[in-house]
């Protein structure tokens, strides 16, 4: 017996909306173990998060041919067409995210061959934000919470300033002691990439209240000072 | 008199495609001037690469509306369906190199307060390399070109191999002057920004690629070893 299946759109954005749920768990667990990578200088730890990427990019690509091809095929207006390229671009952001933790990883096996170092305790808080912000960010969008949204979008600026911070302590740092130049280059990197990743998360603000209120939230994001004027690559 | 314009989706698609030209055309000044900030350490030209970032970012944004519009339209299928995805990509990548663009104007107002650096003369062949290949892309994708594209795309590894080169300069520079280490570091994130530029140069090789042939140029492309871990972010 041939079956013949014909969803609803209703189902398909359901289904395209426990996806992108799935892809934000996937993206908040690289994180984590990258970051967990970071504090136990576990090297196999590190290949873990930079193997199980893959996944991430594979959900990306396959939601991204499914979005096209609702959009082509139900010709969908208003809210529902939001609903689906807010997906679209969430899915790539949480796909970034990924791949910046990769980068995380990446950079704690060449930490891993140097001494430990006294800086990595605030990369580790700074850390400790982005996933916070990150987590809330990604509640704010399931359950289309403008509100939450909001508020990690402002709050970002606290991820600005500790990188801030921390640009100024690994330059210190390095004067001090020149030997742990090259390595604290990487940390530089690491923080960097952390601080990329708060942007992102205050792009899924901006998509939810996209979503939720049909305009932009804005271009007036509160953002540290006066280094933030590097913030945004 | 009412006008009543309905144009066929050839057209549309040539518009979109002259308007990603013209957005290839801006990037590419971005890039050329922001690089010309950093060797005449010009703070006027750096801000006019930050100013004029704007017009890129209000283009990515319309073109997308309208690709998204023409996929909820006129339900392409096809190669007229690749065509369209990859504008969008495209889009978004020129974008994104227009950000990294305006990334470097920025540090060069933070490098204009210090002593010139003898590693500025690297940097800016890591950028002119960048830039022939962002110019070579660009005319690859305009005329489907796939043996032009798939040479830019080998190609990248070159500015990989600059990258890992100009990352040991540095760390060796700031080993060998304490006092160089803050402005040192910004210039590490200089030559990151054209590595990613070139990147971002690869994918759009890969549109091209996948415009006409209709897949995957592939995941095997060369890249710099052993720091090339760390390219990809």
């Amino acid at each position: 017996m041939k079956e013949h299946i014909v969803s609803s759109f209703d189902e398909e954005l359901q289904k395209i909306t426990a996806r992108i749920s799935e892809m934000g768990g996937l993206a908040e667990e690289e994180l984590s173990m990258a970051l967990e990578a970071v504090r136990l200088r576990d090297g196999a730890l590190a290949r873990k998060v930079i193997e199980s990427d893959d996944r991430l990019d594979m959900m990306d690509a396959r939601l991204e041919h499914d979005a096209i091809q609702m959009l082509a095929l139900r010709q969908p207006v208003a809210s529902d067409l939001r609903e689906i390229v807010a997906a679209l671009k969430v899915s790539s952001t949480l796909e970034r995210i990924g791949d910046l933790a990769k980068n995380i990883a990446k950079r704690t096996q060449v930490l891993n061959e140097g001494q430990p170092l006294r800086v990595t305790g605030s990369i580790l808080r700074m850390g400790k934000l982005t996933q916070t912000l990150f987590a809330e960010v990604l509640d704010a969008y399931t359950s289309r919470n403008t509100s939450m949204a909001v508020s990690v979008w402002k709050r970002d600026v606290e991820v600005d300033e500790m990188y801030n911070s921390i640009f100024r302590e690994l330059t210190t740092y390095m004067m001090e002691d020149p030997r742990v130049i090259s390595l604290c280059s990487q940390l530089l990197f690491v923080a960097k990439n952390l601080e990329r990743i708060g942007d992102h998360a205050t792009f899924i603000s901006e998509m939810t209240y996209y979503v939720v209120e049909g305009e932009q939230l804005g271009d007036d994001r509160p953002k540290g000072d006066p280094l933030a004027a590097f913030i945004e690559d």
